[in-house]
């Protein structure tokens, strides 16, 4: 018998969907010139760039001419950062961003701070994750340049009141930012309704390939170049065009678009029942971040008395794939900086599981979890003197 | 009729070699993890990465631990000189480089003068396109932190002094970049023999896919990161891993490592073959660059009395892909900066053609231009006032 396998990690990545990849398949193949040559296998790829920057900045209803192509959300994060410290450095050196961000905000503000003479305020968050308006407001100097905020958390979920940051951010003058990698593509965004300067998404999210992302940059926001060379991408960033992965992008976020509705739908009444299947079945346990203002496809669980890495070793024995947190910061054994920031204790964020559901989740998928999950979470307690003690007492 | 399509621009993309798309394809369908995920799905994505890391070390003699992936051959070097410069400041602002290199550094250079305090020498070449070893010397000062001189020019396809460069910057104590974007797997490299401690290397000049490249980093250098994040890269390039991407720049290494010396000889065989049609059958013709130190695929052929642009029109109409320089700066009118810096004057500069050959070249491709040619610049030159004077004069 062969073993079961349930990917539960959808917000780590996702598969390519077939129709990306077929998109991708002829520029991997017979129309794999350079963009740039100024030949028939250049146009065939310009051609196609084109057009897939027109899917991209219809995903968020913005012009094309306001998405630039990038190797991915993590380079979008830096360039928004760096370009827009270094061109305003001489307004100021300050810069507003909050204590549950990706690390790709926090290390490059880190090494603002500490190699470049930044200064940065790291808001906080309230137990659901969500940061305080009043709180920004507050943290806001004559130095401020750039706030940036993420639009929705990769670990649990939240989504933050994205409009109202940005109402505040225009009111002072000052530029937004927002992290949008796990937002764009999983739930609708207009961009034209929303102050937002610099937007970092991400195709490997959303059904397209690893390797491409993107920046959307209003028309008129003024930012040092990140990758510095040839002219591609109007001359913003620089290096031959990955035209398979941004060909498959731009199908990934068409189909998004299309689909969007019953995303949404589809993937929170799944992520629903998961939630309740879980809280239903396992004593001790919580959810972790907004039930209301949360990603369709996340579920973030607290367990008590137990380590996380131990339910993904189990989950991983059963075919099932979590994670405790986010996959970029796996191999660390520090309890994740997001439930920290929710001013979880140390254990409890200890014992944390993120499942995460996708478009080809289904809900055998989901009852196999409900089945399975409490005897996991049951035989790891077993082994803690701690919930002993409390059993023994109830 | 089809029309028939000659390519000759593989200094500006290859095709990906079949054994290379095969290569990726599981990585793109089925094995889709994510490799720093805690489960099955991000096991053999993490297996794919540490083969084809090791795959890529092998094409240049590094060890495994010693090569990071990045998304190209323009990060590569953005990281190089910004990584270099930032973490070496204390020591001193100055960086020293050729008036040849492409874009990638020249106008990372550019920006570090202006917006980071630094200070950089281009030094001349000479008119095959090589550096004086002496001139570098003296151009060192108390203030010099870093030597960067790629080893193979991607327009005129002169190869530098790689050896002699690195003797002169271990005998400073300076650390040397190298842009190996043209040349790592197209010519031997053996990393252990030189003395470099930092090369950009790109896989879509070798048969693999665009998205992806490599910095080999020597043990012990130090430099600042360049796209800050996750922990992927041993801690030292956030991102999620471009997987697939990756899987087939290591196959591409392999085969390139492999199948080194029949490249070496058959590109040579071909790119001498077209060099000595030409010039047999056109006159007024030069050929740029140096005949002996020079890619095995490069051809640059300067015509007199007409303008680069018109041959590309033209030899476009009879499917021939070629390119006037490089593929980054086309869109671009002012001649290259590579011809300029060969001590050309401004016409000749602007009548060049770039020819490049590669591993699907075949001889009948060869006769084709060699029998084309020569009338497409007849024609061109036709309508040149000089050259009709110059005919008479004959």
């Amino acid at each position: 018998m062969e073993k079961r396998r349930i990917y539960m990690d959808y917000s780590a990545t996702t598969p390519v969907k077939k129709e990306v990849l077929d998109a991708m398949m002829p520029y991997l193949t017979d129309y794999f010139g350079n963009a740039s040559s100024f030949h028939s296998f250049g146009r065939e790829a310009k051609n196609a760039l084109d057009k897939a920057r027109e899917q991209v900045a219809n995903l968020i209803n913005a012009k094309p001419s306001e998405i630039y192509f990038t190797a991915g959300g993590s380079e979008s994060d830096n360039w928004s950062l760096e370009g827009v410290a270094y061109s305003h450095k001489e307004k100021g050196n300050h810069i507003i961003t909050s204590k549950i961000e990706h690390h790709a905000i926090l290390h490059t503000c880190e090494y603002l701070e500490k190699h470049h003479g930044f200064e940065v305020t790291y808001l906080d968050v309230d137990s659901e994750g969500k940061i305080s308006l009043e709180q920004l407001e507050n943290a806001i100097k004559d130095s401020t340049i750039l706030i940036s905020i993420m639009f929705a958390n990769n670990e649990i979920g939240t989504i933050q009141p994205i409009k109202e940051i940005g109402e505040i951010a225009k009111k002072h003058n000052i530029l937004f930012h927002t992290d949008a990698v796990q937002a764009a593509g999983n739930i609708p965004i207009d961009i034209k309704e929303l102050n937002i300067d610099l937007m970092s998404m991400s195709s490997h999210k959303i059904y397209g390939a690893k390797g491409v992302g993107a920046l959307y940059i209003k028309t008129g926001t003024k930012l040092h170049n990140f990758v510095h060379g040839g002219a591609q991408e109007k001359r913003r960033r620089a290096g031959t065009e990955n035209i398979p992965a941004i060909v498959g992008y731009g199908k990934a976020a068409e189909i998004a678009k299309d689909n969007m509705e019953n995303h949404v739908t589809t993937l929170t009444r799944l992520r629903n029942k998961l939630i309740k299947g879980i809280l239903d079945n396992i004593p001790y346990t919580t959810v972790n971040g907004s039930l209301e203002d949360r990603l369709p496809g996340n579920a973030n669980f607290g367990f008590e008395f137990i380590e996380g890495e131990g339910i993904l070793l189990m989950l991983d024995m059963l075919g099932i794939a979590a994670s405790s947190g986010s996959a970029c910061t796996s191999g660390s054994l520090d309890p994740s900086h997001v439930l920290m920031a929710l001013g979880l204790p140390h254990e409890k964020a200890h014992g944390s599981l993120r499942l995460t559901v996708g478009d080809f989740t289904t809900e055998e998928d989901i009852d196999y979890i409900i089945e399975n999950l409490p005897g996991v979470i049951e035989r790891l307690r077993s082994m803690s003197p701690l919930y002993d003690k409390i059993k023994n007492q109830g």
